[in-house]
């Protein structure tokens, strides 16, 4: 992250802006996110707000980028340190039922995706991505793992990501919904016992 | 469902309504559904649409319910009348993965679930009492597989319904965004092993 004293004044507050309406667009999603709660939360008026964006899009766009880096960051916490592939996996997805990231409102690739699936092009083509990259991450420590051979040579990375991404997003709908954690605790079980059971090879 | 002969004109109208302001609210969210765009779909002015229904509220509200029963209808399809309760859940998968329902825009659950997470109260409490119905089919299914000995004891039904329902709901929200059906066929292959692997009694 680039420090404040390198930043002009006018990156600091596109930077503000950002941080403010991270939340908004987060929690309400795209249509959601009226000009008015834009307004209260950044302390700007409108003009104020579209010297620093060339239109609504845009500032959603940054803000789910803004929003998703701190999920992401928050998920990834300590995964790299931790031992085996196996290891790395739980720790990733003991992350995702721990953690919320700083910006409220749940998983922006979720809300993002939900929100953007009927429309809004632009939005989707940049929630896809960061989708991509959170697969292809989770891909690359089954990859490494079946070469260490921590993890069994039959187990398809691609297929693993895909089943770890769905089960916690899923899982996490529904405690949102349920305002309590117990799907995601409840799915971490079963994905911890499938890590061991499924993918991780016999030790000696 | 009431045959239309047995509907008065005003019942009838009601559900018009409600029929076409159903994929406006599933594809768009709640914010989202203009009142221009509520319009447009059933042909009716603001009073006209306001004559049946209190509120945009109360139309979200009966819009929610008349999808959630169709989408229901098409994942429960043949689940009935087919064999043990290991194929049951196999059909139950093969019909999420399958079905769409005949109304557009995805999972009623997954979208309202996220569109009212974080407000919108009412239609919080719709769509819980929809999820919880829904989990709480899968959980019988297991539980009455246990009683007849055609899945092992030791299945927690409410784990492995929360696990199927996760998933699906999961691998859906990325099918969606990824405009295909990759996802959803990947966790089915999952699913059905895990089905066969974990959860069916070996047979002789």
């Amino acid at each position: 992250m680039m420090k404040s004293g390198q930043m002009t004044k006018g990156e600091q507050t596109r930077r503000k802006i950002v941080e403010a309406a991270a939340p908004i667009f987060n929690e309400r999603g795209y249509d959601g996110a009226s000009m008015a709660d834009l307004m209260a939360a950044t302390g700007l008026k409108k003009g104020g707000i579209y010297r620093h964006f060339s239109s609504k899009e845009e500032l959603a766009a940054a803000a789910f980028d803004y929003t998703w880096k701190a999920a992401q960051n928050a998920r990834l916490l300590h995964v790299e340190e931790t031992g085996s592939a196996s290891d790395q996996l739980k720790q990733l997805i003991a992350n995702f039922v721990k953690f919320r990231g700083p910006v409220s409102g749940g998983c922006p690739i979720m809300n993002t995706a939900v929100d953007a699936d009927d429309g809004n092009a632009r939005l989707r083509t940049r929630v896809r991505k960061a989708l991509r990259n959170w697969v292809a991450r989770i891909e690359k420590i089954v990859a490494k793992g079946t070469e260490r051979a921590e993890i069994r040579a039959e187990a398809d990375p691609k297929a693993v990501a895909t089943l770890i991404v769905a089960t916690l997003e899923g899982a996490l709908m529904i405690s949102r919904l349920e305002r309590n954690d117990h799907s995601l605790l409840c799915v971490q079980r079963q994905l911890d016992r499938y890590i061991d059971t499924e993918l991780t090879t016999q030790r000696p």
